[in-house]
């Protein structure tokens, strides 16, 4: 097993030391072969003097190739004239644990000179950039330190199944599948389900998992397997109860991620770290409409929703007056929502969008708990309340108020790290033209 | 917001509240009323003498149900003489925020009078049970301290797709779905994504997401949706590295569970949480086989397998000889295992099994990831190399040595709680006949 990493070797400096790791460069010299090794901490150099008391150890690895993995036996020496962390390994034994071949299907370094859909076709030598595994580290942190303020604030984690009845929940496409003879589908969200342990008086509950969108969606920033971050809680008053839950905890991770990983982050993406300091604006939907209007002259595509343009806006106008990079805009139209929200009787939802930077990242609201106006907001939206009975019915033996949100972790990624593609920021992307690796 | 809890209430003795429950109980007498509210952490009565001033009152709550949710203003007494914590709530004001029917389907506190398949119809009441709660918040627990030690020992979090491309991973029968016009299928375990992942240079990763299984099986342990929790390492010297990092594991969380909840659980469901202490015995299968027959005169079904009967007897053998509940079957012969796992000449395998409490919880290995001999093997087992070709593909251009192991969840919550039916250990299961709610 390795126990010494490159960033761990320091403390073993003139020992005899057992190290593994990637073959990441060979120079090959009259005198000399220089092999540098690679493992997700760093890089480590080895020295081999072609001279007779290597003769087996140069023979052992003649057939040798960049990207193969190694164990190497030998003295670790300090060494400053090395540039490389200022020591050298030299080796007494070699083996070759996997042999790649000579040449790799393209240059996996140098982003800029491949493809985008031929690093995804070998998305496994995409994932060797230091860039990704900055990435891949990054977001391992973010959604531990989510977890981390869910489970010191008392929320219960659930995993509620991604195979579900055919149900009505909106006209969004989804996935079919034969189930022993009965037609389900795939989840589009867990939306009915974390409220249904609300009803079970689960109080505050999260979700990680997967979610199924069939759109055949060629954007950017659309997927048709999305991992989702869900959260649900009870006992709430209004909307706003959910705002204050999601900002608290976006503000722990955000703060936790700049600490750790602002500098490194700056460093190879070129972006800073959001601050949080500032409480996110809460911006009335009409207000919204109005400030655009007034003082961006501009007039979106539609009367009762945002379109991207105006997300961009709003959320410049946040960060030029409140200077937050994250801005909630509240009290959505009924038009533009789900029949699950609750509403007054002027249509004035209890809803919320979240904007980071210039896009939506998450969508909130206070879900109505009461089976019978629930049941009349079902009609109302054109939905045959027999479809969704076991959703209502969920209500029917009292239920807390409650309300949640959801956002898709690619999309958080997306925003934090400015990637401008949804294809880039997730490990292993499905859309409607792949299905590969 | 609710702030105040039920575990909390003591702090505010004879202030004026705001309290939020589901209404537990009603007794209404001559001349006084008793509510007893419940929040997640316990209950409080609530007492309402029958007298001029809380006329008002009483209407307002006329039409109350037990199960009913409310909010609640007054002030909390100190109240030696009620049993129920030695404190009441003196209602001013009782505001009815969800009112349930007032016939429940069947009686969710008693387990024992009613149908499991009522109690699965009616999974959201069933939560309800104290019993639910614990066993939910337990696994909440668990799960949060498996991350832990994963995270303090630097793995990487990854989420893989769940669908893939039709492979042939091997005979189990898939869900299929229609792709955009591809054929593809549902994941039956995570494992070529991880394995690809050590390909890429992650080191040391986990997973924990669902995986799905089309058997069309009846019995109390399976389940067609299940919740995976996967781990795979690199750099291994042989499978004992695999069972080294998942013994510690193990032991870290259920060391941290005993030590939280031990009490607890023994209260509620009358289960020791195992004492992980000792060593967990290492048997090699045909060693194994040997002591079953030797020692319980026992002659397994399969020669080169275990039965169930198998597994509950050398759990004893291990309990009894090396005080553990835990006990690894390595070396499993290579016609019991895929064509995936490293094995040498005489085709003894670099796998294991690991039992608790009589029943196998998780299965591991060293994987071959060396691709010639890999196709090899994918040739012996009678698959066709090009099926499998994404796959072998990524063992090409270098990969670390490397194992995992997987345990199903609910799988480790039956064994830890001694819970008879997987139905009972998920929150909302999915089985050949149950696709609902």
């Amino acid at each position: 097993m390795k126990n010494l990493y490159v960033s761990t070797l320091k403390e073993k400096l003139n020992g005899e030391i057992e190290f593994q790791g990637f073959v990441d460069k060979i120079r090959n010299l009259q005198y000399v072969m220089f092999i540098i090794l690679r493992d997700k901490t760093g890089k480590v150099q080895v020295t081999i003097e072609k001279n007779d008391d290597n003769k087996e150890l140069l023979a052992s690895i003649s057939n040798l190739t960049v990207e193969s993995t190694v164990k190497v036996f030998g003295r670790l020496l300090e060494s400053p004239n090395v540039k490389l962390n200022g020591m050298e390994i030299i080796p007494k034994r070699i083996v070759i644990t996997s042999l790649s071949k000579q040449e790799l299907p393209f240059d996996y370094k140098s982003r800029d000179n491949s493809l985008r859909e031929t690093r995804l076709d070998y998305r496994f030598l995409d994932l060797r950039r230091d860039e990704n595994r900055l990435l891949f580290a990054c977001q391992t942190f973010i959604e531990a330190k989510m977890r981390e303020y869910w489970i010191q604030n008392d929320f219960m984690e659930i995993h509620t199944p991604k195979i579900t009845a055919k149900a009505a929940e909106s006209g969004a496409e989804t996935f079919k599948l034969d189930y022993f003879g009965q037609e389900a589908e795939l989840a589009q969200s867990p939306q009915f389900y974390k409220q249904m342990t609300m009803a079970s008086g689960f109080d505050k509950v999260f979700e990680i998992g997967p979610v199924y969108r069939a759109e055949n969606s060629h954007t950017s920033y659309h997927a048709s397997e999305i991992l989702m971050i869900d959260s649900e809680i009870s006992w709430i008053d209004s909307v706003d109860d959910v705002m204050d839950s999601e900002e608290a905890w976006i503000k722990y991770f955000m703060r936790a991620l700049k600490e750790e990983y602002g500098e490194k982050i700056k460093e190879t993406f070129h972006v800073e770290v959001s601050d949080v300091t500032n409480p996110f604006p809460r911006i009335n939907f009409y207000e919204a409409k109005k400030i655009i209007q007034e003082q961006f002259h501009y007039i979106g595509e539609q009367k009762e929703d945002f379109d991207r343009h105006e997300e961009e806006l709003i959320s410049k106008y946040a960060k030029d007056k409140y200077k937050s990079d994250f801005v909630f805009i509240t009290n959505y139209p009924y038009s533009a929502r789900s029949f699950y929200v609750m509403k007054d009787e002027n249509g004035i939802t209890q809803t919320y969008d979240l904007i980071f930077k210039g896009v939506e990242i998450t969508s909130g609201a206070q879900r109505e708990h009461r089976p019978e106006i629930l049941k009349k907001q079902i009609q109302e939206k054109g939905i045959n309340p027999e479809t969704l009975k076991f959703y209502t019915d969920f209500f029917e033996y009292g239920c807390p108020p409650h309300g949640g949100y959801g956002v898709g972790l690619a999309r958080i990624m997306m925003r934090i790290f400015e990637i401008d593609n949804i294809r880039e920021a997730t490990l292993i992307y499905r859309g409607p033209t792949r299905l590969n690796p």
